[in-house]
């Protein structure tokens, strides 16, 4: 049995599931959707995910969508590796650490947003650029805050990295396809590093993916 | 042991936390935290939540941020009428559905948004109403569509209303708010419908709640 992963170089949300993969350990196959050329809207991948977004896991026969739904999943199945700590208080504080990303920041940024503000508002490429711009520093400094508040030991819930690690590295990774540094939030670059050292990461960036542009 | 829940009137995440209190029968004390005029920035709630984001709860000393990790939190510690099935294949399927509006959705319409796009691109009342309404109904469309592959029996996930009803009917009591109506989904108003018959779900509707504007 293949696990199969429909993603994207650039899609940030296929990023998260491929580091959850790779830490664990799991063999999967990517496949390649340009969500750039509006592939997610054609009949073969609506079929797949008729919410026309990356990434979808197909694993046992079972068709599943969403970054934190699947994470979850293959946390629940594949118990090697975990992504989320036992305790219910910081399974919730992992939660929310993802959602600063998954769900207040990174959607405001993603392609279908970008080209609805330029139709919608005449947006130019700068004005998008800078729309994205500032909801990803937005998102920063809130991380900034909440890891100054509870300082990463040395991941965001101890030990080793899961879940909030992923998405914290995803949010840096949106920064770099826009080409903003993380200098001016200093712990979340601190754990931004700790995890890009780390192969399942590294290897997930989207400039380590085919399909990516050359990096000066 | 007072649960506080930081919420207000037409905070939709809000709403989220206290339909899952009451499916649950947990007791519990709302404060209103004004994010129309800006309470959400102000000292004292920036050291309850650095996110400055509703909803928070603190419960048993520990604090707690974003709608969906609370209610994960509390279906953990208050197993009484579960929000999540048992088998990670239909969790994922219900965190999923939940997203298609906590992550993808939602986000795009909230105070700081619709502010955020007035100033930057001086979109006027309408052109900001528009906006909101485009989301929405994209949210819309993605659940009538992931309901009409999966039938709700009588709910998203079977007998009883979980994490996926409530956050779909927050995503019907988003529309209320801007006055979009549901009658071109059906399968979606269909269990709106059935949800909002429950008394948890009616008393947490954004114009049941004190400080709200009446309604014609």
């Amino acid at each position: 049995m293949t696990i199969k992963l429909y993603g994207f170089w650039r899609s940030i949300a296929s990023f998260r599931v491929r580091v959850a993969l790779r830490l664990k350990g799991i063999e999967f196959e990517e496949i390649s959707i340009d969500i750039l050329s509006g592939k997610q809207f054609e009949p073969g991948y609506d079929a797949i995910n008729p919410a026309h977004a990356l990434p979808a896991l197909v694993h046992d026969g079972n068709l599943l969508i969403q970054s934190l739904p699947i994470m979850e999943y293959l946390d629940q199945l594949y118990p090697g590796h975990p992504l989320l700590p036992a305790g219910a208080k910081d399974r919730a504080y992992v939660r929310a650490l993802a959602l600063v990303t998954v769900a207040d920041t990174h959607p405001l940024t993603v392609p279908r947003v970008r080209n609805y503000l330029a139709k919608t508002f005449n947006a130019g490429q700068d004005a998008v650029h800078d729309w994205a711009g500032h909801w990803i520093s937005e998102g920063f400094e809130t991380y900034e805050r909440l890891l100054t508040q509870r300082p990463p030991a040395p991941f965001a819930a101890g030990a080793s990295p899961g879940l909030a690690d992923i998405c914290i590295a995803g949010h840096i990774a949106s920064a770099d396809l826009f080409k903003f540094k993380t200098s001016a939030f200093p712990a979340v670059a601190a754990l931004g590093a700790r995890c890009f050292a780390i192969p399942a990461f590294a290897s997930s960036h989207p400039f380590a993916k085919p399909g990516a542009p050359k990096q000066a």
